[in-house]
């Protein structure tokens, strides 16, 4: 089993692209401008254990407001090992260094390691498993640990975290004298997977399919739920629960409400469903596929497995996702709503699309380009989707400002903006370590003896290099992506090799694509998504390109079911808005305009004035007209307005009175 | 201060009409039907204090199942006392005499009566004002302990019910020793202004009073708000709270998030908030009026308490309310969305819409024409939209099936449909008492030495009498309304006297009416939505018609901003929806239908075919297209469908699949 987390580093970002230059802001201001949060916010220091003022804040129950710094310095350490590997820099090393140093000396001697349970409430170490993220804590250390090893090339953090997997399998499972449990949380199902892949340790194998096959029994724990269990064991009501619980046992909220093959649709938390099936796609991969180090695992269920996957997923995309790629319309529950049931701001119903969650679907996304045996362009086009809008548009060009959740339509309570930092910071982070990694998403590769194949998913300028055949092949793709369709490759190495390339063809492309050279018939074909290159193809051609059409202006809406009668902009997998910051005359969030399928879209290429590493982005402008709830009412032409829409991801970078929509409503038949 | 429950006396329904049929119907069939259903569940014998199987059942907290019990029989006493008065039943009258003698028995030497805290938990008594509904069931006990006397002529349960109000006035003020308390569910107040205003007990009014002015109050017992103190007494934490509260301390549920003149905006519990401001709109008039028995009361804060009833109406009805008179968006707290969340069903986001709130807001309606200085047609246009649509929906013709909650579309989880009886029993009582004092909603009047008004806010067939200097006048008016705009007045006995009568224009007929005999120049005026005819006119002509317009359909669609485009037919007051009854076709709930405003609409009288008391109606035809989702995206026309509109009160009377819409989709410009 591969990942994009090990695999990333066999791509290289070769020439100017938007996804370059937003990884250069990271690398060179984002990385920085988070260890100084960190610092300035006291979870750089928390692993030395002392006290911090914050810990005397009892306002919040069950999560009180530290209780996810462990994660929040392990993300970083797992982001910086991610670029130190791209551009070096003195002062990120040695705080990584530094902050290993102190999770080291944070550990107890029986491998506990956690900062709430060590500080606040030494006594009640996993008394909560439901709310207290200990698991998800130790989950994104495993995840830091493993990024540790990859680049530092020692053990100094992945021996204590093999220490902590050690204890928690001990405790945890199906034995005598276990506890059945799982985390509230998922996270540390995936990291597990993850770190069998790369060490081979049947614990961290079998403790994250105990998670995944336990989850949701409901009769685990002496004939209970366990969620009922451990709360009657602390002598709490079940009336007594958490404010994301809109009801008692709302153990869907954190997809405990069944077990996983059996959840007919996805609910609950948006960024806890992502890490859980991300997880659960690991281990249908592993039912398949090994690494170098870890041989694959049977998994009598993987047919459920992978149709449970599946329905999760296709409810989701079909169902819960807004045209951003966001997920997740419900703010008090952090996630998804009722079918189609996607309003775009908070004064419509709701509109949280997490950053995180996105950040999630990506992962989800990749997963299944492997565990499911049909490869399926539609993981891809979600996955890119996801890259360009909802997760991009969490970060300001600057790269100091940050997004949480992200709304298609801002109003007087949640103008559209940025900040610095959060109490719970879990996103900015994971926008940096998806971006370091994010040479791994791009493609799929592999070989044997005498072959070799590669799955390109994500265009942009980028080269990877592998071995197959005992050759290293390289395969380089040069394009001014995501603005424009021509994407030229060129292979190399494989001329000894059965060759086999497949280039995804976007859904929005609706067909259109030009191979070069052309193709001799039987040579190629169009295969759930992706343009096959044969071998007899790439033989006759190592250097060829793509034209991918769709990238004229198109005007999107919403499934009729939503009952949000919209009209939005997109261009190729970009997806657009509209901010007051060209629309001085705006008051009202653009509630009051409205747009006609069928208007001319004239394009217009402008360097971005914002900031940022010299990016540069493709803005529309069309007619729409303004209309009051009267006007609308009686019938008149309102006032006929020139609009300007720009990237959903380029939005609040220029100031202005943070007014943004993305569906406006639609004026046309 | 006069209010329907006393003055519907003075009406009498006198010819064929909508109206009467209903009432017959209830007097007849209903009100035995509901006796039957408290023989059979427990509640009639409830006052024996006796141990009953359902008591021991603690699923559900803070309230058990039969909290509500007390008031199930004080509604049912309420409103058999007052159709007895039409209709004299010996066995209605032996279950009356039989209940009040339970009741008498059932009370406390100190004046308490409760049946809760009498047989199941009887030392906790008034620990949770918040959530047991002790002062809920007391407020309807009062109501009930009204009606009687005033049919039965004897203090039988008056006598009772006056000990247990002191016993509450002692408890509960804000004098030394007492507790700053004000009831959850508010109901007590309007119970006691009602007292007040026939017994002249000024410990009723204080004591309402009191309840109207500290509710709310962040810092009333001993520095905290009641409800933050009282939880401390019980000692539970902020986060056990009640499945109703999404969040902890969401005491916007029960309106007491704020001082009631503090609220900027109506939120919560809808039947809650509709029970307080009626006794708000008491409390006022009382500051205007008194009555033959109790002296008007000076209230400073009269402005204040006249800017927060308009301020809350105005929310409610301009960005809160369903094209039928429904209220209250969501589910989990029974109550009030975000302004313009307004989805039609459970499978859009929510559509609560209880019958007990539009009941409510006929009740707030009725009184703000009294306690608004400015008359106002808008408040009797939303009391007869409420009528006619969500009120009369929740019964069906044969009078023996109700609704709790009136989606404007039906979905798979939830079939347009009606039950026999509720474990929670508080609609059907309260569409009987409303219809038992239905009278006294049709028109205000009065008169002094030499002159008399009426104020007609209802058409229908009556007839009132009232006396107006030393005379008896009478009105009386005959019409086919709702489905016909010709209403015939006739005025006696007033020729001695000065006569001003005022006529509602409903705003849907758009200033279209006629009244015959012509007015001469100066007799009549229009104002506030009422053609004043002034003293010359009536003098003149005795005998007058007025003709309504706006009988023809009429598209109606939701506000913009509440993202529903969907159109509607509606008719005079009638509000229009499609049912499977009329449609074999239809199989998923007329989500897939569309139709175009423009469109030629044809009328039908049809004879109801469903049972009732030979009530007929007028079913509209038109033309709509069938076109999935699919067919949208594609541009495809559909499949063209006959469409048969039946009046929304009318559906579910003929089997069917339970597949119902109000607001189609809006193909149309």
């Amino acid at each position: 089993m591969s990942n994009p987390q090990i695999t990333f580093r066999q791509t290289t970002f070769t020439g100017p692209s938007l996804l370059l230059a937003r990884r250069r802001t990271i690398s060179r201001t984002t990385i920085r401008a988070q260890l100084d949060q960190l610092r300035a916010n006291g979870q750089y220091d928390c692993f030395k254990l002392g006290w911090h003022p914050i810990y005397d804040d009892k306002s919040r129950w069950p999560a009180p407001l530290h209780l996810f710094w462990d994660s929040d310095v392990a993300k970083w350490i797992e982001g910086a090992c991610y670029f130190l590997a791209d551009e070096y820099d003195v002062e990120v090393d040695a705080a990584v260094r530094e902050l290993v140093a102190m999770i080291r000396g944070a550990q107890h001697a029986d491998g506990y390691l956690n900062i709430h349970f060590s500080v606040v409430e030494p006594g009640k170490r996993w008394t909560n498993i439901r709310d207290m993220h200990e698991m998800y804590n130790a989950g994104h250390l495993i995840e830091a640990a493993l990024a540790h090893t990859q680049y530092y090339r020692n053990d100094l953090l992945m021996e204590p975290i093999e220490k902590y997997i050690a204890h928690i399998r001990h405790r945890f499972g199906p034995g005598d004298g276990q506890l059945r449990a799982y985390p509230g949380h998922p996270e540390i199902e995936l990291a597990l997977l993850r770190f069998y892949s790369v060490t081979g340790s049947r614990d961290a194998y079998d403790l994250a399919r105990f998670f995944l096959e336990e989850r949701g029994n409901p009769t685990g724990q002496d004939g209970q739920h366990f969620y009922d269990w451990e709360m009657e064991r602390r002598g709490e009501p079940r009336w007594k629960r958490p404010n994301s619980f809109p009801m008692d046992r709302s153990y869907w909220y954190c997809q405990a409400h069944a077990p996983i093959l059996d959840q007919p649709t996805i609910e609950g938390h948006a960024v806890r469903a992502m890490y859980l099936l991300t997880a659960a796609a690991d281990l249908l991969n592993l039912s398949r596929t090994g690494s170098a180090s870890a041989p694959a695992q049977p998994l009598a269920a993987a047919p459920d497995w992978l149709a449970a996957l599946r329905r999760l997923w296709s409810n989701m995309v079909d169902k819960k996702m807004y045209l951003t790629g966001g997920i997740g319309a419900m703010a008090q529950w952090e996630g998804f709503g009722i079918d189609y049931f996607l309003p775009q701001g908070a004064d419509e119903g709701g509109c949280y699309a997490e950053t995180c969650a996105s950040v999630g679907v990506m992962m989800l996304a990749e997963r299944l380009l492997h565990a499911d045996p049909e490869l399926d362009g539609r993981y891809a086009d979600v996955m890119e989707l996801c890259l360009y809008n909802n997760v991009m548009t969490a970060m300001s060009l600057d790269g100091r400002a940050f997004t949480y959740e992200n709304p298609l339509a801002s109003c007087e309570g949640a103008p559209s903006g940025r900040e610095d930092w959060f109490w719970c910071a879990c996103c900015p982070p994971n926008v940096t370590r998806l971006f370091g990694s994010l040479g791994g998403y791009l493609w799929d590769y592999g070989g044997g003896e005498d072959e070799a194949w590669v799955n390109v998913h994500l265009y942009t300028n980028a080269e990877v290099k592998f071995a197959a055949g005992g050759a290293e092949v390289t395969l380089s793709q040069k394009s001014n992506w995501p603005w424009e369709g021509n994407v030229q490759f060129e292979l190399g190495g494989a001329e000894a090799l059965e060759t086999t390339i497949r280039l995804r063809i976007p859904a929005w492309a609706e067909g259109a694509f030009v191979l070069t050279p052309a193709a001799a018939p039987g040579t190629t074909a169009l295969e759930g998504g992706y343009l096959r290159l044969g071998a007899a193809y790439t033989a006759a051609h190592a250097v060829f390109s793509l034209d991918v059409g769709g990238f004229a202006p198109r005007f999107v809406a919403p499934h009729p079911y939503t009952g949000q009668r919209t009209l939005g902009l997109a261009r190729g997998p970009v997806v657009y808005c509209v901010e007051d910051a060209d629309h001085g005359w705006e008051g009202n969030h653009f509630k009051d305009v409205g747009v006609r399928r069928g208007e001319a879209v004239r394009e217009e290429w402008r360097s971005a004035d914002g900031g940022g590493d010299g990016e540069g982005y493709v803005a529309l402008r069309t007619v729409g007209w303004e209309r009051s709830p009267e006007d609308l009412q009686r019938g008149g032409e309102g006032v006929r307005r020139e609009l300007v829409f720009v990237p959903f991801y380029f939005r609040a970078n220029r100031g202005g009175k943070g007014q943004m929509r993305v569906g406006l409503r639609d004026d046309g038949r």
